[in-house]
Protein backbone atom coordinates (compact mmCIF):
# COMPACT_ATOMS: atom_id res chain seq x y z
CA UNK A 1 0.00 0.00 0.00
CA UNK A 2 1.64 3.17 -1.28
CA UNK A 3 0.72 5.23 1.87
CA UNK A 4 2.84 2.71 4.22
CA UNK A 5 5.57 3.45 1.88
CA UNK A 6 5.53 6.65 2.01
CA UNK A 7 5.21 6.86 5.85
CA UNK A 8 8.14 4.95 6.14
CA UNK A 9 10.06 6.85 3.64
CA UNK A 10 9.81 10.00 5.49
CA UNK A 11 11.45 7.98 8.50
CA UNK A 12 13.97 6.68 6.52
CA UNK A 13 14.61 10.06 4.92
CA UNK A 14 14.78 11.57 8.12
CA UNK A 15 17.54 9.37 9.30
CA UNK A 16 19.48 9.91 5.73
CA UNK A 17 20.40 13.64 6.68
CA UNK A 18 22.82 12.22 8.99
CA UNK A 19 25.94 14.37 9.92
CA UNK A 20 29.13 12.75 8.36
CA UNK A 21 29.33 10.90 12.09
CA UNK A 22 26.33 9.13 13.73
CA UNK A 23 25.91 6.14 15.36
CA UNK A 24 24.87 3.37 12.89
CA UNK A 25 23.91 1.29 14.87
CA UNK A 26 21.62 2.86 16.89
CA UNK A 27 20.15 4.29 13.67
CA UNK A 28 19.64 0.28 13.08
CA UNK A 29 18.52 -0.21 16.33
CA UNK A 30 15.46 2.40 15.65
CA UNK A 31 14.43 1.13 12.27
CA UNK A 32 14.72 -2.48 13.22
CA UNK A 33 11.48 -1.31 15.41
CA UNK A 34 9.98 1.01 13.31
CA UNK A 35 10.04 -2.17 10.78
CA UNK A 36 8.57 -4.83 13.20
CA UNK A 37 5.58 -4.86 10.98
CA UNK A 38 3.90 -2.05 12.97
CA UNK A 39 -0.46 -1.55 11.53
CA UNK A 40 0.71 2.10 11.53
CA UNK A 41 -3.03 2.94 12.67
CA UNK A 42 -2.08 6.75 13.67
CA UNK A 43 -0.33 7.94 10.84
CA UNK A 44 -2.38 6.12 8.25
CA UNK A 45 -5.73 7.34 10.21
CA UNK A 46 -4.11 11.55 9.90
CA UNK A 47 -3.77 10.58 6.11
CA UNK A 48 -7.12 9.28 5.25
CA UNK A 49 -8.09 12.44 7.75
CA UNK A 50 -6.85 14.81 5.57
CA UNK A 51 -7.83 13.53 2.69
CA UNK A 52 -11.25 13.62 3.55
CA UNK A 53 -10.87 17.49 3.60
CA UNK A 54 -9.37 17.24 0.46
CA UNK A 55 -6.11 17.57 0.83
CA UNK A 56 -4.03 16.23 -1.79
CA UNK A 57 -0.89 14.23 0.27
CA UNK A 58 2.50 15.97 0.32
CA UNK A 59 5.73 14.57 1.98
CA UNK A 60 4.75 17.68 4.61
CA UNK A 61 2.34 15.44 5.66
CA UNK A 62 4.23 12.33 5.41
CA UNK A 63 6.39 13.92 7.96
CA UNK A 64 3.61 14.43 10.71
CA UNK A 65 2.67 10.83 10.22
CA UNK A 66 5.84 9.93 10.72
CA UNK A 67 6.95 11.73 13.53
CA UNK A 68 3.76 10.27 15.49
CA UNK A 69 4.67 6.64 14.22
CA UNK A 70 8.12 7.11 15.67
CA UNK A 71 6.65 8.80 18.97
CA UNK A 72 4.59 5.38 19.80
CA UNK A 73 7.50 3.10 18.43
CA UNK A 74 9.67 4.47 21.02
CA UNK A 75 6.71 3.86 23.98
CA UNK A 76 6.35 0.30 22.80
CA UNK A 77 10.64 -0.05 22.83
CA UNK A 78 10.32 0.98 26.57
CA UNK A 79 7.37 -0.88 27.41
CA UNK A 80 8.51 -4.19 26.62
CA UNK A 81 11.87 -3.60 28.80
CA UNK A 82 12.48 -5.88 31.61
CA UNK A 83 11.84 -3.37 33.91
CA UNK A 84 8.27 -2.63 32.49
CA UNK A 85 6.40 -5.41 30.99
CA UNK A 86 9.69 -7.51 30.22
CA UNK A 87 8.43 -9.09 26.75
CA UNK A 88 11.48 -10.89 24.61
CA UNK A 89 8.70 -11.27 21.61
CA UNK A 90 6.59 -8.46 19.67
CA UNK A 91 4.84 -9.39 16.47
CA UNK A 92 7.19 -12.57 16.72
CA UNK A 93 10.20 -10.88 16.28
CA UNK A 94 12.02 -10.23 19.25
CA UNK A 95 12.48 -7.18 21.67
CA UNK A 96 14.45 -4.62 20.99
CA UNK A 97 16.74 -5.26 24.47
CA UNK A 98 16.71 -9.03 23.02
CA UNK A 99 17.86 -8.51 19.81
CA UNK A 100 20.57 -6.18 20.88
CA UNK A 101 20.93 -5.30 24.96
CA UNK A 102 19.16 -2.69 27.13
CA UNK A 103 21.24 -0.36 26.78
CA UNK A 104 20.82 -0.20 23.56
CA UNK A 105 16.91 -0.19 23.37
CA UNK A 106 16.89 2.55 26.16
CA UNK A 107 18.95 5.11 23.45
CA UNK A 108 16.63 3.74 21.15
CA UNK A 109 13.59 4.96 22.76
CA UNK A 110 15.07 8.18 23.87
CA UNK A 111 15.63 8.85 20.08
CA UNK A 112 12.44 8.03 19.24
CA UNK A 113 11.32 10.40 21.56
CA UNK A 114 13.61 12.94 20.78
CA UNK A 115 13.68 12.83 16.90
CA UNK A 116 10.00 13.03 16.09
CA UNK A 117 9.97 17.29 17.37
CA UNK A 118 12.97 17.99 14.53
CA UNK A 119 11.49 16.04 11.93
CA UNK A 120 7.60 18.02 12.78
CA UNK A 121 10.10 20.97 13.07
CA UNK A 122 11.63 20.47 9.65
CA UNK A 123 7.98 19.92 7.46
CA UNK A 124 6.99 22.66 4.44
CA UNK A 125 3.99 23.81 6.92
CA UNK A 126 3.29 27.31 8.14
CA UNK A 127 5.30 27.72 11.24
CA UNK A 128 2.42 28.60 13.38
CA UNK A 129 0.63 25.46 12.51
CA UNK A 130 3.71 23.28 13.56
CA UNK A 131 4.05 24.77 16.59
CA UNK A 132 0.68 24.28 17.68
CA UNK A 133 1.15 20.45 16.23
CA UNK A 134 4.52 20.79 18.18
CA UNK A 135 2.84 21.49 21.71
CA UNK A 136 -0.50 18.78 20.94
CA UNK A 137 1.94 16.17 20.07
CA UNK A 138 4.25 16.62 23.41
CA UNK A 139 1.12 17.03 25.31
CA UNK A 140 -0.50 13.32 24.17
CA UNK A 141 2.74 11.75 24.85
CA UNK A 142 4.33 13.02 27.84
CA UNK A 143 3.56 13.34 31.34
CA UNK A 144 -0.33 15.02 30.43
CA UNK A 145 -0.33 12.08 27.92
CA UNK A 146 0.95 8.57 27.43
CA UNK A 147 3.31 8.28 29.63
CA UNK A 148 1.56 9.94 32.28
CA UNK A 149 -1.22 7.12 31.78
CA UNK A 150 1.30 4.57 31.41
CA UNK A 151 2.13 5.58 35.41
CA UNK A 152 -1.31 5.82 36.18
CA UNK A 153 -1.27 2.19 34.72
CA UNK A 154 1.38 1.06 36.45
CA UNK A 155 0.13 2.22 39.90
CA UNK A 156 -3.43 0.57 39.57
CA UNK A 157 -1.80 -2.74 39.17
CA UNK A 158 -3.41 -4.86 41.59
CA UNK A 159 -5.64 -2.98 42.73
CA UNK A 160 -9.11 -2.66 41.64
CA UNK A 161 -10.53 -0.06 39.55
CA UNK A 162 -13.84 1.21 38.58
CA UNK A 163 -15.14 1.99 34.91
CA UNK A 164 -14.19 5.66 35.37
CA UNK A 165 -10.88 5.17 36.53
CA UNK A 166 -10.26 2.69 34.01
CA UNK A 167 -11.31 4.77 31.16
CA UNK A 168 -9.55 7.61 32.09
CA UNK A 169 -5.83 5.23 32.43
CA UNK A 170 -6.66 4.26 28.98
CA UNK A 171 -7.50 7.76 27.77
CA UNK A 172 -3.78 8.86 28.81
CA UNK A 173 -2.11 5.92 28.17
CA UNK A 174 -3.08 5.21 24.36
CA UNK A 175 -6.34 7.63 24.01
CA UNK A 176 -4.57 10.64 23.63
CA UNK A 177 -1.95 9.44 21.02
CA UNK A 178 -4.68 8.06 19.23
CA UNK A 179 -6.72 11.38 18.86
CA UNK A 180 -3.74 13.19 17.85
CA UNK A 181 -4.33 12.66 14.30
CA UNK A 182 -7.86 13.75 14.41
CA UNK A 183 -6.45 17.00 16.39
CA UNK A 184 -3.63 17.25 13.65
CA UNK A 185 -5.97 17.20 10.38
CA UNK A 186 -7.98 19.96 11.72
CA UNK A 187 -4.82 21.75 12.61
CA UNK A 188 -3.32 21.10 9.23
CA UNK A 189 -6.18 22.05 7.50
CA UNK A 190 -7.32 25.14 9.59
CA UNK A 191 -10.19 24.27 10.45
CA UNK A 192 -11.93 26.95 13.06
CA UNK A 193 -10.96 25.17 16.56
CA UNK A 194 -14.26 24.15 17.35
CA UNK A 195 -14.28 22.62 14.26
CA UNK A 196 -10.78 20.68 15.59
CA UNK A 197 -11.95 20.03 19.11
CA UNK A 198 -14.70 17.76 17.49
CA UNK A 199 -12.56 15.89 15.54
CA UNK A 200 -9.81 15.66 18.61
CA UNK A 201 -13.67 14.77 20.54
CA UNK A 202 -14.18 11.95 17.54
CA UNK A 203 -10.43 10.57 18.17
CA UNK A 204 -10.92 9.94 22.33
CA UNK A 205 -14.30 7.65 21.36
CA UNK A 206 -12.14 6.13 18.86
CA UNK A 207 -9.49 5.76 21.17
CA UNK A 208 -11.40 4.34 23.70
CA UNK A 209 -13.62 1.64 21.59
CA UNK A 210 -9.62 0.52 20.91
CA UNK A 211 -9.27 -0.08 24.58
CA UNK A 212 -12.90 -1.90 25.07
CA UNK A 213 -12.24 -4.03 21.64
CA UNK A 214 -8.86 -5.26 22.79
CA UNK A 215 -9.95 -6.29 26.39
CA UNK A 216 -13.38 -7.88 24.57
CA UNK A 217 -10.86 -9.81 22.15
CA UNK A 218 -8.41 -10.68 24.59
CA UNK A 219 -11.51 -12.82 26.44
CA UNK A 220 -12.87 -14.24 23.56
CA UNK A 221 -10.43 -14.60 20.63
CA UNK A 222 -8.40 -17.47 20.11
CA UNK A 223 -4.44 -17.07 19.49
CA UNK A 224 -4.81 -17.70 15.91
CA UNK A 225 -7.18 -14.70 15.98
CA UNK A 226 -5.37 -12.84 17.86
CA UNK A 227 -1.58 -13.03 16.77
CA UNK A 228 -0.97 -13.55 20.26
CA UNK A 229 -1.79 -15.58 24.14
CA UNK A 230 -5.54 -15.07 24.81
CA UNK A 231 -6.70 -14.07 28.00
CA UNK A 232 -3.45 -12.64 29.55
CA UNK A 233 -5.70 -9.78 31.30
CA UNK A 234 -7.33 -12.37 32.98
CA UNK A 235 -4.20 -14.30 34.30
CA UNK A 236 -3.27 -11.25 35.26
CA UNK A 237 -6.23 -10.30 37.29
CA UNK A 238 -6.00 -6.60 35.53
CA UNK A 239 -9.41 -4.66 35.44
CA UNK A 240 -10.70 -4.77 32.33
CA UNK A 241 -14.45 -3.36 30.52
CA UNK A 242 -15.86 -6.97 30.61
CA UNK A 243 -14.28 -8.08 34.29
CA UNK A 244 -16.30 -4.70 35.37
CA UNK A 245 -19.19 -4.61 32.91
CA UNK A 246 -19.55 -8.02 31.98
CA UNK A 247 -19.31 -9.19 28.24
CA UNK A 248 -22.81 -8.05 26.97
CA UNK A 249 -22.55 -4.47 28.19
CA UNK A 250 -18.78 -4.08 26.76
CA UNK A 251 -20.32 -5.02 23.36
CA UNK A 252 -22.59 -2.59 24.02
CA UNK A 253 -20.04 0.06 25.01
CA UNK A 254 -17.80 -0.45 21.85
CA UNK A 255 -20.41 0.32 19.31
CA UNK A 256 -22.04 2.99 21.10
CA UNK A 257 -18.08 4.75 21.23
CA UNK A 258 -18.08 4.17 17.32
CA UNK A 259 -21.87 5.11 16.83
CA UNK A 260 -21.23 8.57 18.53
CA UNK A 261 -18.04 9.03 16.46
CA UNK A 262 -19.55 8.22 13.38
CA UNK A 263 -22.44 11.42 14.16
CA UNK A 264 -19.36 13.43 14.37
CA UNK A 265 -18.30 12.78 11.17
CA UNK A 266 -21.52 12.77 9.69
CA UNK A 267 -21.71 16.43 11.41
CA UNK A 268 -18.46 17.39 9.76
CA UNK A 269 -19.77 16.33 6.22
CA UNK A 270 -22.46 18.89 6.66
CA UNK A 271 -20.85 21.62 8.11
CA UNK A 272 -17.46 21.55 6.20
CA UNK A 273 -17.85 19.07 3.75
CA UNK A 274 -15.74 16.66 5.09
CA UNK A 275 -15.41 13.32 3.16
CA UNK A 276 -16.23 10.74 5.79
CA UNK A 277 -16.53 7.50 3.27
CA UNK A 278 -12.85 5.89 4.20
CA UNK A 279 -13.04 7.01 7.72
CA UNK A 280 -16.76 5.58 8.12
CA UNK A 281 -15.22 2.30 6.51
CA UNK A 282 -12.38 2.36 9.25
CA UNK A 283 -14.55 2.67 11.79
CA UNK A 284 -17.21 0.13 11.11
CA UNK A 285 -14.11 -2.38 10.65
CA UNK A 286 -13.87 -1.95 14.47
CA UNK A 287 -17.21 -3.38 15.80
CA UNK A 288 -17.53 -6.54 17.42
CA UNK A 289 -21.01 -8.22 17.60
CA UNK A 290 -21.58 -11.31 20.74
CA UNK B 1 20.33 33.22 42.99
CA UNK B 2 17.80 34.99 41.30
CA UNK B 3 18.19 33.29 37.55
CA UNK B 4 17.97 29.50 39.26
CA UNK B 5 14.93 30.41 41.12
CA UNK B 6 13.98 31.63 38.05
CA UNK B 7 14.56 28.47 35.80
CA UNK B 8 13.09 25.97 38.59
CA UNK B 9 10.05 28.19 38.56
CA UNK B 10 9.65 27.57 34.99
CA UNK B 11 9.90 23.59 35.11
CA UNK B 12 6.90 24.13 37.84
CA UNK B 13 4.71 26.07 36.17
CA UNK B 14 4.58 23.94 33.58
CA UNK B 15 3.40 20.82 35.67
CA UNK B 16 1.40 23.07 37.35
CA UNK B 17 -0.43 23.14 34.30
CA UNK B 18 -1.75 19.42 34.24
CA UNK B 19 -4.43 18.52 33.57
CA UNK B 20 -7.41 17.64 36.17
CA UNK B 21 -5.91 13.91 36.45
CA UNK B 22 -2.90 13.27 36.08
CA UNK B 23 -0.19 10.89 37.69
CA UNK B 24 1.26 12.80 40.47
CA UNK B 25 3.70 9.65 41.09
CA UNK B 26 5.04 11.00 37.76
CA UNK B 27 5.85 14.55 38.60
CA UNK B 28 6.87 13.82 42.32
CA UNK B 29 9.49 11.80 40.39
CA UNK B 30 10.42 14.30 37.41
CA UNK B 31 10.71 17.03 40.20
CA UNK B 32 13.03 14.84 42.52
CA UNK B 33 15.63 14.56 39.98
CA UNK B 34 14.88 17.98 38.57
CA UNK B 35 15.58 19.26 42.25
CA UNK B 36 19.09 17.09 42.67
CA UNK B 37 20.89 20.27 42.63
CA UNK B 38 22.20 20.33 39.22
CA UNK B 39 24.46 23.60 38.40
CA UNK B 40 22.30 24.61 35.28
CA UNK B 41 25.05 25.37 33.34
CA UNK B 42 23.16 25.28 30.15
CA UNK B 43 20.03 27.31 31.02
CA UNK B 44 22.08 29.92 33.20
CA UNK B 45 24.22 30.02 29.64
CA UNK B 46 21.25 30.96 27.64
CA UNK B 47 20.18 33.53 30.54
CA UNK B 48 23.48 35.02 30.54
CA UNK B 49 24.17 35.52 26.64
CA UNK B 50 20.84 37.06 26.01
CA UNK B 51 21.53 39.70 28.60
CA UNK B 52 24.98 40.00 26.77
CA UNK B 53 23.07 41.10 24.14
CA UNK B 54 20.87 43.82 25.62
CA UNK B 55 17.71 41.59 25.99
CA UNK B 56 15.38 42.36 29.03
CA UNK B 57 14.61 38.41 30.30
CA UNK B 58 11.06 37.44 30.27
CA UNK B 59 9.17 33.94 31.11
CA UNK B 60 9.30 33.21 27.76
CA UNK B 61 13.05 32.92 27.90
CA UNK B 62 13.22 31.43 31.08
CA UNK B 63 10.68 28.71 29.13
CA UNK B 64 13.37 27.85 26.65
CA UNK B 65 16.12 27.92 29.12
CA UNK B 66 13.92 24.95 31.29
CA UNK B 67 13.27 22.91 28.67
CA UNK B 68 17.16 22.46 27.99
CA UNK B 69 17.60 21.73 31.30
CA UNK B 70 14.59 19.10 31.34
CA UNK B 71 15.48 17.51 28.71
CA UNK B 72 19.71 17.24 30.55
CA UNK B 73 18.14 16.17 33.54
CA UNK B 74 16.16 13.20 31.44
CA UNK B 75 19.69 12.15 30.15
CA UNK B 76 20.66 11.97 33.88
CA UNK B 77 18.41 10.10 34.55
CA UNK B 78 18.42 7.50 31.81
CA UNK B 79 22.18 7.38 32.26
CA UNK B 80 22.04 6.13 36.20
CA UNK B 81 19.66 3.26 34.77
CA UNK B 82 21.15 -0.56 35.93
CA UNK B 83 21.58 -0.76 32.45
CA UNK B 84 23.42 2.03 31.52
CA UNK B 85 26.15 3.37 34.25
CA UNK B 86 24.23 1.64 36.96
CA UNK B 87 25.04 4.66 39.54
CA UNK B 88 22.97 4.51 42.41
CA UNK B 89 24.10 8.20 43.94
CA UNK B 90 24.15 11.52 41.87
CA UNK B 91 25.61 14.45 44.10
CA UNK B 92 24.79 12.86 47.27
CA UNK B 93 21.88 12.28 46.61
CA UNK B 94 19.93 8.56 45.82
CA UNK B 95 19.37 8.04 41.50
CA UNK B 96 15.65 7.94 40.53
CA UNK B 97 15.47 4.49 40.00
CA UNK B 98 17.00 3.87 43.65
CA UNK B 99 14.77 6.57 44.88
CA UNK B 100 11.55 4.95 43.26
CA UNK B 101 11.78 1.91 41.04
CA UNK B 102 13.32 1.23 37.61
CA UNK B 103 10.21 1.27 35.56
CA UNK B 104 9.70 5.39 37.24
CA UNK B 105 13.08 6.04 36.11
CA UNK B 106 12.68 4.96 32.64
CA UNK B 107 9.32 7.16 32.54
CA UNK B 108 10.54 10.21 34.23
CA UNK B 109 13.32 10.22 32.13
CA UNK B 110 10.85 9.85 28.71
CA UNK B 111 8.36 12.57 30.82
CA UNK B 112 11.96 14.82 30.59
CA UNK B 113 12.39 14.50 27.10
CA UNK B 114 8.80 14.71 25.91
CA UNK B 115 7.69 17.27 27.79
CA UNK B 116 10.09 20.05 26.86
CA UNK B 117 8.96 20.77 23.67
CA UNK B 118 5.62 21.08 24.66
CA UNK B 119 6.48 23.95 26.83
CA UNK B 120 9.29 25.21 23.79
CA UNK B 121 5.91 25.13 21.81
CA UNK B 122 3.86 27.37 24.60
CA UNK B 123 6.39 30.05 25.17
CA UNK B 124 5.88 33.51 24.14
CA UNK B 125 8.15 33.83 21.17
CA UNK B 126 7.65 34.59 17.43
CA UNK B 127 6.26 31.12 16.12
CA UNK B 128 9.45 31.20 13.37
CA UNK B 129 11.83 31.29 16.27
CA UNK B 130 10.20 28.57 18.09
CA UNK B 131 10.00 26.20 15.04
CA UNK B 132 14.00 26.83 15.25
CA UNK B 133 14.65 26.52 18.94
CA UNK B 134 12.38 22.94 18.46
CA UNK B 135 14.69 21.84 15.10
CA UNK B 136 17.74 22.20 16.72
CA UNK B 137 16.89 21.29 20.36
CA UNK B 138 15.98 17.93 18.82
CA UNK B 139 19.03 17.93 16.95
CA UNK B 140 20.88 18.42 19.44
CA UNK B 141 19.40 15.97 21.65
CA UNK B 142 18.37 12.73 19.56
CA UNK B 143 20.22 10.66 17.16
CA UNK B 144 22.02 13.48 15.91
CA UNK B 145 23.47 14.79 19.07
CA UNK B 146 23.30 13.30 22.86
CA UNK B 147 22.00 10.10 22.38
CA UNK B 148 23.82 9.02 19.67
CA UNK B 149 26.94 10.31 21.50
CA UNK B 150 26.17 7.93 24.52
CA UNK B 151 25.76 5.31 21.63
CA UNK B 152 29.05 6.02 20.60
CA UNK B 153 30.47 6.40 23.91
CA UNK B 154 29.08 3.23 24.71
CA UNK B 155 30.28 0.95 21.75
CA UNK B 156 34.06 2.93 22.24
CA UNK B 157 34.03 0.95 26.12
CA UNK B 158 37.26 -1.64 25.86
CA UNK B 159 38.84 0.32 22.61
CA UNK B 160 41.84 2.19 22.39
CA UNK B 161 40.82 5.41 20.59
CA UNK B 162 42.45 8.14 18.70
CA UNK B 163 41.68 11.97 19.82
CA UNK B 164 39.61 12.95 16.73
CA UNK B 165 37.41 10.16 17.50
CA UNK B 166 37.69 10.84 21.80
CA UNK B 167 36.79 14.60 20.45
CA UNK B 168 33.66 13.45 18.01
CA UNK B 169 32.23 11.22 20.89
CA UNK B 170 32.04 13.91 23.26
CA UNK B 171 30.97 16.60 20.70
CA UNK B 172 27.92 14.46 20.48
CA UNK B 173 27.32 13.32 23.84
CA UNK B 174 27.81 16.11 25.63
CA UNK B 175 28.55 19.17 23.40
CA UNK B 176 25.86 19.71 21.26
CA UNK B 177 23.77 20.27 24.32
CA UNK B 178 25.81 22.53 25.83
CA UNK B 179 25.97 23.82 22.45
CA UNK B 180 22.54 24.69 22.17
CA UNK B 181 22.01 27.98 24.23
CA UNK B 182 24.55 29.36 22.12
CA UNK B 183 22.84 28.81 18.89
CA UNK B 184 19.15 29.49 20.59
CA UNK B 185 21.11 33.12 22.05
CA UNK B 186 21.68 33.88 18.39
CA UNK B 187 18.32 32.59 17.62
CA UNK B 188 15.83 34.44 19.83
CA UNK B 189 17.65 37.48 19.11
CA UNK B 190 17.09 36.96 15.15
CA UNK B 191 20.88 37.69 14.84
CA UNK B 192 22.27 36.85 11.11
CA UNK B 193 22.82 33.48 10.52
CA UNK B 194 26.64 33.63 10.38
CA UNK B 195 26.58 34.86 13.89
CA UNK B 196 24.35 32.70 15.03
CA UNK B 197 26.90 30.24 13.67
CA UNK B 198 30.07 31.97 15.10
CA UNK B 199 27.83 31.49 18.33
CA UNK B 200 27.53 27.57 17.86
CA UNK B 201 31.28 27.81 17.45
CA UNK B 202 31.96 29.39 20.66
CA UNK B 203 29.66 26.57 22.04
CA UNK B 204 31.22 23.63 20.76
CA UNK B 205 34.71 25.08 22.26
CA UNK B 206 33.16 25.35 25.29
CA UNK B 207 31.87 22.16 25.36
CA UNK B 208 34.78 20.39 24.65
CA UNK B 209 36.95 22.79 27.06
CA UNK B 210 34.29 21.37 29.39
CA UNK B 211 35.55 17.79 28.50
CA UNK B 212 39.00 17.96 28.95
CA UNK B 213 38.71 20.03 32.25
CA UNK B 214 36.30 17.01 33.61
CA UNK B 215 39.26 14.28 32.19
CA UNK B 216 41.79 16.44 34.00
CA UNK B 217 40.26 17.05 37.16
CA UNK B 218 39.40 13.33 37.39
CA UNK B 219 42.94 12.67 37.24
CA UNK B 220 44.51 15.33 39.37
CA UNK B 221 41.64 16.12 41.84
CA UNK B 222 40.77 14.88 45.58
CA UNK B 223 37.64 13.82 46.30
CA UNK B 224 36.78 16.62 48.11
CA UNK B 225 37.68 18.93 45.19
CA UNK B 226 35.43 16.67 43.13
CA UNK B 227 32.96 15.83 45.15
CA UNK B 228 32.59 12.43 43.90
CA UNK B 229 35.13 9.00 43.57
CA UNK B 230 38.53 10.47 41.46
CA UNK B 231 40.42 8.15 38.88
CA UNK B 232 37.49 6.69 37.93
CA UNK B 233 38.08 7.26 33.92
CA UNK B 234 41.83 5.58 34.93
CA UNK B 235 40.67 2.77 36.73
CA UNK B 236 37.89 2.25 33.94
CA UNK B 237 40.72 2.44 31.29
CA UNK B 238 38.55 4.84 29.78
CA UNK B 239 40.62 7.01 26.59
CA UNK B 240 40.43 10.94 27.73
CA UNK B 241 42.77 13.62 27.35
CA UNK B 242 44.92 12.91 29.49
CA UNK B 243 45.68 9.31 28.67
CA UNK B 244 45.75 9.97 24.99
CA UNK B 245 47.80 13.70 24.94
CA UNK B 246 49.29 13.82 28.65
CA UNK B 247 48.49 16.16 31.32
CA UNK B 248 50.85 18.98 30.23
CA UNK B 249 49.16 18.96 26.45
CA UNK B 250 45.78 18.23 27.84
CA UNK B 251 46.21 21.51 30.01
CA UNK B 252 47.25 23.60 26.18
CA UNK B 253 44.38 22.11 24.92
CA UNK B 254 41.62 23.55 27.65
CA UNK B 255 42.91 26.49 27.61
CA UNK B 256 43.45 27.12 23.92
CA UNK B 257 39.68 26.00 23.33
CA UNK B 258 38.81 28.77 26.21
CA UNK B 259 41.25 31.08 23.91
CA UNK B 260 39.01 30.41 20.81
CA UNK B 261 36.06 31.13 22.36
CA UNK B 262 37.20 34.23 24.02
CA UNK B 263 38.33 35.62 20.76
CA UNK B 264 35.06 34.77 19.25
CA UNK B 265 33.39 36.71 21.78
CA UNK B 266 35.75 39.74 21.44
CA UNK B 267 34.96 39.75 17.83
CA UNK B 268 31.10 39.95 18.62
CA UNK B 269 31.64 42.53 20.79
CA UNK B 270 33.15 44.69 18.01
CA UNK B 271 30.58 43.69 15.09
CA UNK B 272 26.89 43.38 17.12
CA UNK B 273 28.00 45.20 20.64
CA UNK B 274 27.63 41.67 22.11
CA UNK B 275 28.90 42.46 26.18
CA UNK B 276 30.52 39.72 26.54
CA UNK B 277 31.59 40.81 30.60
CA UNK B 278 29.61 38.00 32.22
CA UNK B 279 30.57 35.02 29.80
CA UNK B 280 33.97 36.22 29.83
CA UNK B 281 34.10 35.71 33.55
CA UNK B 282 32.57 32.43 32.81
CA UNK B 283 34.73 31.17 30.63
CA UNK B 284 37.80 31.88 32.50
CA UNK B 285 36.65 29.96 35.52
CA UNK B 286 37.25 26.94 33.80
CA UNK B 287 40.66 27.61 33.46
CA UNK B 288 43.13 24.92 35.09
CA UNK B 289 47.20 25.32 34.94
CA UNK B 290 49.42 22.97 35.51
Amino acid sequence: MDKLQGIDDAIRRYYDTAPFVVSESLIEAILYSVDAGGKRIRPLLLLELLEGFGVTLTDAHYDVAAALEMIHTGSLIHDDLPAMDNDDYRRGRLTSHKQYDEATAILAGDSLFLDPFGLLAKAQLPAHILIRLVKELSAASGTFGMVGGQMLDMQAEGQKLDVIELSIIHANKTGQLLAFPFMAAGLITEQEEKITQRLHQAGLLIGHAFQVRDDILDLTASFDQLGKTPQKDLQAQKSTYPSLLGLEQSYFVLNDSLDQAQRIFADLHQRVGFDATTIHDMIERLRLNA
